[in-house]
């Protein structure tokens, strides 16, 4: 978790913002938003929305009262209390990649497996830039369908102790995700302080479908936060215009924030973000795009304007491979991730190929990039012990630094030092092998899985958890 | 050429830039600096600061009036009046990469050959994100050492119709720099508007050389800007401390805009950085780092400050191939220099290998991201137009966009559209060759090459020119 203290990079001004208003106000009361789920609508209703057939159309006053009743920070507790974290205000918190279908390895490219899934997540859980595995590290294929989140939150529940995220598939999944958590957490601490952090994501344009729906009531009624997120490739689910998809993810993102604190007042929610591009020529979706990277900085200042936490960003990228598009992309969204103060990053680390992929070399070189930028965006302390006039009088005119006493008390602390990144000299580099970065991370990523250690969790609760699962497989027919 | 209205991003507040001034006060007052150069030291003596052998102890305060002399922006003309550039404000201008020894052409890397140089001159001439080629965009190792100044120049002024960086390498060859440009611009016109400017690099720490003041002195004489650049890699020529630096920045940068202006007052110049840290594990200079962001950001503060244009940033890495630490790396570099405002940018396209492989394909990977970072750096217009509503009317819920009257409408200019980043699905990619950004880059920069066209220049001015270059090669024994 960062603490960022440095400034906010906001690029709308006061007239920008109020057009904005305008727009989400104009899209809520007069085109409405579908929601495919009989309980919201019995809840709209009741609370003097018009609705009319599936469509809401609202009162922006309304949705603006029920979000006023969100918290702008929460806590969220991990099994191991040293890796809870806080989400709002200047707190950053990252989690990694989530809902890849396949995996890559080295050249290898193939469909995850639940051996991927747990690998993945043990990863996560080494790296210390990483908060959270996130949830859906990959998609296990090989293990059954109905059954599956139960394995998902199984592994994310032992192989790692920090905060997770919870199935959003279905009602009856996010339920059994809230019961492991009791077993884990007990029911009356989960319900004091949070511990699961669940993705809705938005059917866009302007629908909520009824399994997002479903789960986000369970989420909602146990207290624990979910992630509203409009999910918005311009193009496709949006205009092609940044600020009529700023307008639109207002209005998607506040109409279901407003249904949480309908559901259960005071419940923390975050606004969400996934706001990216179609490649007008490919039609596929682009990532890491200079679009997604202004629709970041606006995202943070309207979500603050709201008081409210957001999620966005992440190392996106729409390369195949781990290459220098998947570096430069990388950073074009990691950068405005930072800029804007981004309280929740998924996709933080991991992501490749517009997020068909789970890659075990980018999620070392991403947690590079996590590294490199925790550096930068620390303040810099200008003190009369910095300035360290000293060495500058021990060095003088026309000397050398390296070997001055000022620098040998400090020279192991003084810069970053790289994980993946190599600074050593051509002939140097060519003599250990002349790997490229993606070859460099492969051995790091290996390293880190042969020295991983489970973290410790007390037997009997891991049986309990253990049956839970087996017996819950049973029921659903797996 | 880049008009950046977007804000810039600064991070000292008030008492760190006090105790900065603190800093440089102390450093040009107590400690002083080296001037090898006589004419210097007898300048400063004249103008009552205290020469000591070739020490200069200055008043702070008469820096600052010298300093204030120096226009805060001014124009450079080009060949091409259409590729004038003006240097200040909220402009950003881009040059190549300046001062290798090698390149590197996909996976060969040799010397770098005059061939190379005028490729890669060409190359510069033909992408219009780069305002200039720069200088030294290679260094021609198989021309004659004493004459190969003329050579560069030649070839800068003849296959290249924009701005260019002056022969700093000795005061002589200066003038034959300063020769050449009155042959093309005609000394009125020169003196009336500059056409060179000049990169004078602060032998670090508190050194100015003789070399290199005698081209300043030229290139001052002659009205012509120089960029006046400490050359700081911390640990080597700085203290590993980035507000220890910056104040060193300061005082030699201000020491030497100071001389500038006492040889002839109100001569533009721009305040140099070239910031960066030593990797103090194996010793080798490291770019693209989170210091130097850092470090550029209060660079640009502090230019503000004293109302100096400013030079900083580009595109660096210390990687040995276009990978993705390439990649990442001069993301790194390139965000801050966006953010800061940076006003003369070098190195903006073309670095490998901590500056020592100007590389062919890098400089396509780099245009692309300046490509990306120029759309970024727009100012977001936010208007009823813009908001679209007729678009989600006609889409409603549940839709699709790419169908739709405003998308068909707009979609050929709506998104950015990439130079060598690929959106393909997999599929597609691996029966296009499966070539990564680097593999793709070499493919772009060969058919710019193809279609790369001469900018006309009079024969006879082509002709007077090149009679320069030979009676001046003959003279120096070449």
């Amino acid at each position: 978790m960062l603490i960022n203290d440095l400034p906010r990079y906001e690029i709308l001004d006061e007239a920008a913002m109020a057009e904005l208003d305008r727009g989400w106000r104009r899209i809520v009361s007069e085109l409405g938003i579908d929601f495919l789920y009989d309980e919201a609508l019995d809840l709209f209703r009741a609370a003097g929305q018009q609705v009319d057939g599936q469509v809401v159309k609202f009162d922006p006053d309304w949705i603006l009262e029920q979000v006023a009743k969100a918290p702008a920070e929460f806590d969220l507790q991990a099994r191991n209390p040293a890796h809870n974290v806080h989400i709002g205000g200047n707190h950053m918190v990252f989690s990694a990649v989530y809902g890849c279908p396949f995996v890559r390895e080295g050249i290898e490219r193939r469909d995850a497996t639940y051996a991927d899934f747990q690998n993945l997540v043990r990863l996560a859980q080494s790296f210390p830039q990483l908060d959270s595995p996130g949830g859906t590290i990959c998609e296990p294929n090989d293990t059954p369908l109905d059954s599956r989140h139960l394995d998902m939150v199984y592994a994310l529940l032992t192989l790692s102790d920090k905060p997770f995220m919870g199935s959003v598939t279905s009602g009856p999944n996010a339920a059994d995700t809230i019961a492991m958590a009791e077993i884990v957490f007990g029911r009356e601490s989960l319900e004091e302080t949070p511990a699961i952090i669940s993705l809705i994501n938005v059917n866009s344009p302007l629908r909520y479908d009824d399994r997002m729906l479903a789960a986000l009531f369970e989420y909602a009624r146990a207290g624990q936060p979910t992630v509203i997120t409009p999910f918005l490739l311009m193009g496709a689910m949006s205009p092609v215009s940044i600020p009529a998809t700023l307008a639109q993810q207002v209005a998607e993102a506040l109409a279901g924030i407003a249904l949480v604190q309908t559901i259960r007042p005071g419940c923390p929610v975050v606004f969400g973000s996934f706001l990216s591009n179609t490649d007008m020529q490919s039609g596929s979706p682009s990532f890491g795009t200079p679009e997604s990277a202004v629709g970041l900085f606006c995202t943070g200042q309207i979500a603050r304007h709201f008081k409210l936490p957001f999620r966005g960003g992440g190392a996106l990228t729409s390369s195949q491979v781990v290459d220098a598009q998947a570096g430069y992309e990388s950073m074009m969204s990691l950068w405005p991730t930072f800029l804007a103060g981004t309280n929740f990053v998924m996709h933080a680390a991991g992501w490749l190929e517009s997020a068909l992929v789970s890659c075990y070399e980018k999620m070392v070189v991403d947690v590079e990039m996590l590294r490199m930028l925790h550096e930068v965006f620390k303040p810099l302390q200008v003190t009369e012990e910095t300035l360290a006039f000293s060495a500058h009088q021990e060095v003088g005119q026309g000397g050398h630094f390296l070997g001055a006493a000022h620098t040998l008390e400090r020279f192991r602390e003084c810069f970053y030092r790289p994980l993946v990144s190599s600074t050593e000299n051509y002939e140097r580099w060519n003599r250990n092998g002349g790997n490229d970065t993606a070859a460099r991370a492969s051995e790091i990523w290996r390293k880190m899985l042969d020295e991983y250690v489970e973290p410790p969790m007390e037997e009997d609760l891991k049986v309990e958890l253990k049956g839970y699962v087996d017996r819950r497989r049973k029921e659903l027919g797996d």
